[in-house]
């Protein structure tokens, strides 16, 4: 099988790690949206104008599906994307959701508190929180993070900037049970806040829940271990094959 | 006289309330290019194809000049808008080094310790380092500093965040005479820029070197009180007046 992988930048990387490592795909083609990134403080029609434009460029290649592998394109124009395609589309989000109500079904309530974190456009669209609601979760806390992806982009994954930040954005939240990384940028401070928050958060990734998404739903029935992967960037593909070989080839 | 800024989002309104405070105009027309912000982080030719593009836009209205308010903008693509435009096109990179060499000229030494902080894109340029040495000055340091520009859109203006990140660009530097705020987002910073380096370092402000730069070379015969102010972006024209309205009349 053959996928396109969408992202406004670098961060849908992320989920292009999960996809390897569990040899899903014969070929990857990833596109980052480089030349507007990012998305995150855009609004809806232009977010939509833009994810629509990648279907088009997808369609230059003949793909079995595609992958948004960005929750703010996910959080609005999964609709309007599957419009324009003909082959299926597949949102982090719905993935995310899923992968959070499995995470917690052995507990014995619905009154898990979940904390999503996500770029400003994402959190405002209430995607993830009205998606969760229909599942009945009711203990449900939400806040844009925007300077996380600004701090991942500069390689600041530890440290006293990311302490204090921490700090401005979580002081006053109760301790949660699981936290949705609503950005793929963000599994890069996993570790960082499982060390904030303790072991006993469960961080939900976005890369991961497309896959258990993707299992559940579709029929893998071959492995690929040596997968074909091509990468295109609307500036500057160059610093996009760096990033990819950073996080992509590295623990 | 009528003027268009330019910006690649709202950092250029800080020029704008420099154009305001010294009643330079009598219309200014500006132009945020929302959408596609920010334009620090991208290549020279994507960033010199949207600049013409603005260019194109300030034609529908009878300019007698066109303000570049971004230091990205005014490192990467001066030339090419001048190409495209028929009115002069003056950009704060230029300002800025006149500006900074008057304030430094009481000096008996061009040894002084100058720090330029901006984009990632403006440092890359070293449009400020290139046109300092031609005047002479050799103690020049450069740091992209990505993070402010994040932290001022949050309105992360002081407190812990703020002061770790200063450590984490500055700690290692000598001590400043003199810091130019190469993006027109630090302006927003220059208190806490100040409270960290100590009254006695020099900040230049990319409003105040336009306005001393005009000043310098054209005729501001009258002085317009109560000039017509009109906002245009390429998304979202209501957040960017908001931002205005909190950025323009507060003190």
């Amino acid at each position: 099988m053959k996928v396109g992988v969408f992202d406004s930048g670098i961060g849908g990387l992320t989920v292009v790690k999960s996809l390897l490592e569990h040899q899903l795909f014969q070929e990857i083609i990833y596109f980052g949206d480089t030349a507007r990134v990012p998305y995150g403080s855009k609004d809806k029609n232009t977010i939509i104008r833009y994810a629509i434009e990648a279907v088009e460029f997808f369609k230059n290649f003949e793909l079995d599906m595609i992958i948004v592998a960005c929750n703010t394109v996910s959080a609005y124009a999964l609709d309007e994307m599957r419009e324009s395609s003909s082959v299926p589309v597949i949102g982090v989000v719905e993935a995310g959701v899923l992968a959070t109500a499995n995470a917690m079904k052995d507990r014995q309530t619905k009154n898990t508190n979940i904390l999503i974190i996500g770029t400003k456009a994402t959190i405002t669209s209430k995607a993830y929180e009205n998606s969760l609601k229909n599942l009945e979760f009711t203990n449900l806390h939400a806040k844009a993070t925007p300077l996380f992806v600004q701090l991942v982009e500069e390689n600041i994954l530890s440290g006293k900037i990311l302490d204090a930040a921490f700090e401005h954005y979580f002081k006053d939240l109760e301790h949660p049970n699981a936290i949705i990384l609503g950005c793929t940028h963000f599994p890069l401070l996993a570790q960082a806040l499982s060390s904030y928050f303790g072991k006993d958060t469960v961080l939900i990734h976005s890369g991961d829940a497309i896959v258990e998404h993707l299992e559940r739903e579709f029929d893998f029935s071959h492995r690929y271990s040596d997968p074909t992967l091509k990468f295109f960037a609307s500036e500057n593909p160059d610093a996009l094959k760096k990033t990819a070989d950073e996080w992509l080839y590295e623990k």
